[in-house]
């Protein structure tokens, strides 16, 4: 079995690639800015793609388009049997949600800014793409699930807002879906492990929140995805 | 010299690849939606990917994520000089658009739903990708040139309205900026093509605009994209 992680940020992905000791795949991109790592967990395979950097910035890129390049390159290049988009994202302490908390997304992820009036493309812009059945991982590693919402912007304007209380949105993050489009395209099924970084209903600024709880979210992040690929590599049929 | 066009859906793309007489190539997309046709135009080759069919919906993909994999896969297959974004927009009638004009992209095309409110991710955010110098070809057709902004929904809230305007959006459509992204990953020159069907600032909601104005938007869209070719490939350097 071969599980791929799709991150968006370096400093999401790094302590995942060290504790899995996964080396770096030479020319995984040819000349695009996405990293891969890869390497053997007992018999299985476990790899890990970022988008890495915008030339023009050196910072990580982030959001769909990138996500979208992503996962097409590491579908191709890995033929991997599940897709795991992980990384933080923004929640709702009106939900309950905890700073540095863990969700798996479960039944499904959409995107909340795709906003066409239009039938059938009204439906289409949402996306509701079904995800791998987590209930028994999230049963085992005692992790709450929820609808992951995708959208390109950190910030919830009034128009995000109300979308993403339509769609049941419980997660707020900018790669998911988009992911998720790719991989239903190409028939390879996937799930999200995300962890909290931002409270995005609460007083703070989420890019502050963000900055700040960045360190701390990371490490539970990689916690559970150690565990959940433990978890899928032990459980296999 | 290899022209790629790049256009979102298929009732825009017809009479291209009709008036250009241009082949369907088998297995363009390999299992994926996407669909390319080619031929030769003198001894220059034309090619036309449109992003397919969403199987679930049966309609056109839109927006920017099926714009970002159709771009690739235009680049690995076709390896074109050239890329067009060619399809219909919105404009403002405030700054004196009308149902039907055809607009260039000069200087640049920018995103304006990717908000991210960290030092360097903002400007990363909206992008503002140069384009190919077009105003031989706008003083030649006659035609008027902007900035192209790329969101993806066709509505406009207050907060894009708001971003369009910091950003001099004149033509707001929902691809041209992902394209632009991914050409500018391969350094492929590109510009944009873009047909009036919709006045954003008008009282009559865009998604009727859209539909009731396609008709009238292709026909100057086909007009403008065989003439622009023409030009191209008989002042080519």
């Amino acid at each position: 079995m071969h599980i791929c992680f799709i991150i968006a940020m370096e400093a999401e992905a790094v302590s995942i690639i060290e504790n899995l000791s996964l080396d770096e795949v030479a020319n995984f991109a040819s000349g695009l800015p996405m990293r891969a790592w890869s390497g053997l967990y007992g018999s299985d395979q476990i790899s890990v793609v970022v988008n890495g950097k915008d030339t023009d910035y050196n910072l990580d890129l982030i959001g769909t388009q990138a996500a979208t390049l992503s996962t097409h390159l590491a579908i191709n290049h890995f033929k991997p049997d599940l897709i795991i988009s992980a990384g933080t994202a923004g929640a709702f302490q009106s939900k309950g949600a905890k700073i540095g908390e863990v969700y798996l997304s479960y039944p499904h992820v959409v995107f909340h800014d795709r906003r066409v009036d239009i039938p059938g493309w009204d439906k289409m812009g949402v996306g509701r793409f079904p995800v791998y059945d987590v209930r028994e991982i999230a049963l085992a590693l005692k992790l709450k699930t929820g609808v992951v919402t995708t959208g390109n912007s950190l910030d919830m304007p009034e128009t995000d807002e109300a979308t993403i209380r339509t769609i049941g949105g419980e997660i707020k993050e900018m790669e998911a879906a988009a992911v998720a489009w790719v991989a239903s395209l190409h028939n390879v099924p996937m799930f999200c492990i995300k962890s909290v970084t931002d409270l995005v209903d609460s007083a703070h600024p989420t890019h502050e929140q963000f900055l700040s709880n960045l360190r701390l979210a990371v490490e539970s992040l990689t916690d559970v995805c150690l565990k959940a690929v433990a978890f899928l590599l032990s459980n296999k049929t």
